[in-house]
């Protein structure tokens, strides 16, 4: 597991952050900067995009069908239940729901034995349930603070609108996660820390866990 | 419980620590000793004391009813549906559910006004939403680790007799919680932070809390 010869902080094993979370929680925000603080690699858009390379697909594909979530959970709900499983076609590739998710699977636990990582989202912290050194992350904050997040990435945006974005939002993420796991979305004991993002500014949120991986014996 | 000239952390204003727990995940003992490291009161069993002494009722009574939760939920389902309340008869006192539950939250609301503490259960969190300096914590652990420290209290009981007592308890809990507030327990975004209390020793989740009230400013 650890004789590469990749940078490894304080030559320690490595290991990996998972992050679920909220929309507009700043759960990304916090993945992202904790991926920087720590100086390890960041997956989460670009966890399909690898994940379409191992699979030989076309990357954008996968972008792609990450926007258009509620279909493929629909493809694969028919496909687990005996029926006809649908596939996507993207020219000279095709790959069916189950074979997306594998294939995300299969390229986190790959990447999990080399190197340390925050990943966010896609029941990462179910797929590495096994890996020894895994820390399961839950990011949420108040609805208003949601609110006000979304609609800072798009002005544009009316706040009833961005209400609704998060709750449908959150409602596919939690059918992704209760499908693919044993466990509950959001629910505490689904995850070894949880935090409403809200209650520190975004820096001190990144100390708090922090604080937490050096008690769990990861980083110095 | 302690006097008005107790000392306060570095002259900071009071703050509350409410903490949730899944029986058997060690929060009652987490809660204990962050009050003893931050050397601010506890309340447990003895908020019931406290409160019995301001309802005017024998303390003992209140401690009876604790233990026998079931039939005070029911009581207070039936208070609450407008069925004639359950009054419980102790000699010279006697008191409602609906009494017990606001000589509660009027001993807490009042106390919290002058010093710092740490509360365990009874849906303190909700309670207190309205203090602007309030930390509600959740912890759990996986139901072999809440087995084994259960056991641990009771050499006699048995490992199918200690997880039967923990899902029963947890019901009782998550049924109090729901019924008295409009979050629910057990779930992230009912609290500020939650924890898996096996995933460390119990000495270093009580640093992790210490970090988060330090990154809250509550203490140095």
């Amino acid at each position: 597991m650890d004789n590469d010869s990749s940078p490894r902080i304080s030559h320690r094993p490595p290991f990996v952050i998972t992050v679920g979370r909220q929309f507009g929680s700043g759960g990304r925000e916090l993945g992202k900067a904790l991926a920087d603080a720590l100086g390890i690699a960041y997956y989460d858009k670009e966890l399909l995009v690898e994940s379409a390379k191992l699979a030989g697909v076309n990357p954008e594909f996968f972008q792609k069908k990450d926007e258009r979530f509620p279909t493929f959970l629909q493809g694969l709900f028919s496909f687990s239940m005996g029926v006809t499983p649908m596939c996507y076609y993207t020219g000279a590739s095709s790959i069916s729901d189950d074979g997306l998710y594998k294939s995300i699977s299969d390229f986190l636990r790959s990447v999990a034995q080399e190197k340390s990582f925050v990943v966010v989202g896609r029941s990462s912290d179910y797929i590495l349930r096994d890996h020894p050194r895994c820390v399961n992350i839950f990011v949420h904050a108040p609805m208003a603070d949601c609110v006000r997040r979304i609609m800072g990435r798009n002005d544009a945006l009316a706040a009833d609108k961005a209400e609704a974005m998060a709750r449908k939002t959150n409602k596919w993420r939690a059918d992704y996660y209760n499908f693919f796991t044993d466990k509950t979305w959001g629910d505490a004991k689904s995850y070894d820390l949880t935090l409403d993002s809200s209650r520190l500014q975004m820096k001190d949120n990144v100390e708090l866990v922090k604080a937490y991986l050096r008690l769990r014996g990861f980083i110095d």
